[in-house]
């Protein structure tokens, strides 16, 4: 079978939020499923999605700490008409990707025990974020 | 439906260029599908895919700059056979990835409007690169 | 056809281990699908999984330092009960990423000629590492 819609995620501030939750309640669908894949795919190219540890608020604060050191707002940027978090948040982007595809079983996410799933907002002021969502299984 | 087919993309010069078109062009299937993924996969180990924006040139050029910067060709490398160019062009390739999942709906991709897929070419002379294309969908 | 099987890879050392021929020979219904994709995903947030260069241990080694130098122990983190190895491995769990998607044809992945699979060992003792391996073909 296949299902495919978009969700929207609110607003987040920037940083890395843990949207697992918010995510799976969107989509039903995946009860129906016992062996299979989710898809998911941000629409934006300024925020992205990954996997990472779904306990302490530390991990995703060191996160957002480390990002800014590695891509700096402070550096030879060329693109810069849409505000100093704005090329950072493109490259950011791409480091960590605009899609998952997550393992599907019995009806349930088939994730690790620590596993969740970050939605990283790049930009200062991102607004909500849609993306599609493409179930398919057995 | 599957489809499955090789792509070969012309040679660019090192550096982050949009191919959506010349992807898209070459794969007449996904007109057939009303829901499902394409999955792009790049046969080499010194360039990569990723999706970033499409509109401004200045932002591939600093996707260049960048990379340039946090994978330095003067480092620690042991691997220098190949040249000064090869070792962080397998770092690169990693960092943004091999391939790319995405969705497609109503015979075509569902992309943000914003997104455009990138070649990034990591070598001084990659070539001509080719990638497998499999398009799963009803 | 969908076959969906977890599997588990023997216990490795910090760095980054080429680890194909291990994940090939647990899943013999490879050799079932004419034209598919299999997706590897692994339960875990301190290791990770890559596509790169299957022949010299130098590349494996260089990514090791590279990446040891791009998220270093020594930082700004605040999520450092678990050890000065642990934080560091969950950014380059993200880095890398948790999963892959590969082409499959004709009863083998379709990889390029130098392609490897490789298990990114992040912590000084990992211990042994399980994926969910999902084939969808035809």
């Amino acid at each position: 079978m296949w299902a495919q819609r978009e969700v929207t995620l609110q607003a987040r501030p920037r940083g890395f939020h843990l949207v697992t939750r918010e995510i799976v309640e969107a989509l039903p669908e995946l009860r129906d499923v016992s062996a299979g894949l989710l898809h998911l795919h941000l629409l934006h190219t300024s925020a992205s999605l990954t996997l990472n540890e779904n306990a302490s608020p530390d991990v995703r604060r060191d996160f957002e700490t480390w990002a800014n050191a590695a891509v700096p707002e402070d550096f030879a940027w060329t693109h810069t008409l849409e505000g100093p978090d704005d090329m950072p948040a493109h490259i950011k982007a791409s480091l960590m990707g605009p899609s998952l595809t997550l393992p599907v079983a019995r009806g349930r996410l088939a994730l690790g025990t620590w596993q969740g799933i970050y939605l990283c907002e790049h930009r200062n002021r991102g607004g909500a974020r849609s993306l599609i969502a493409t179930i398919n299984g057995e």
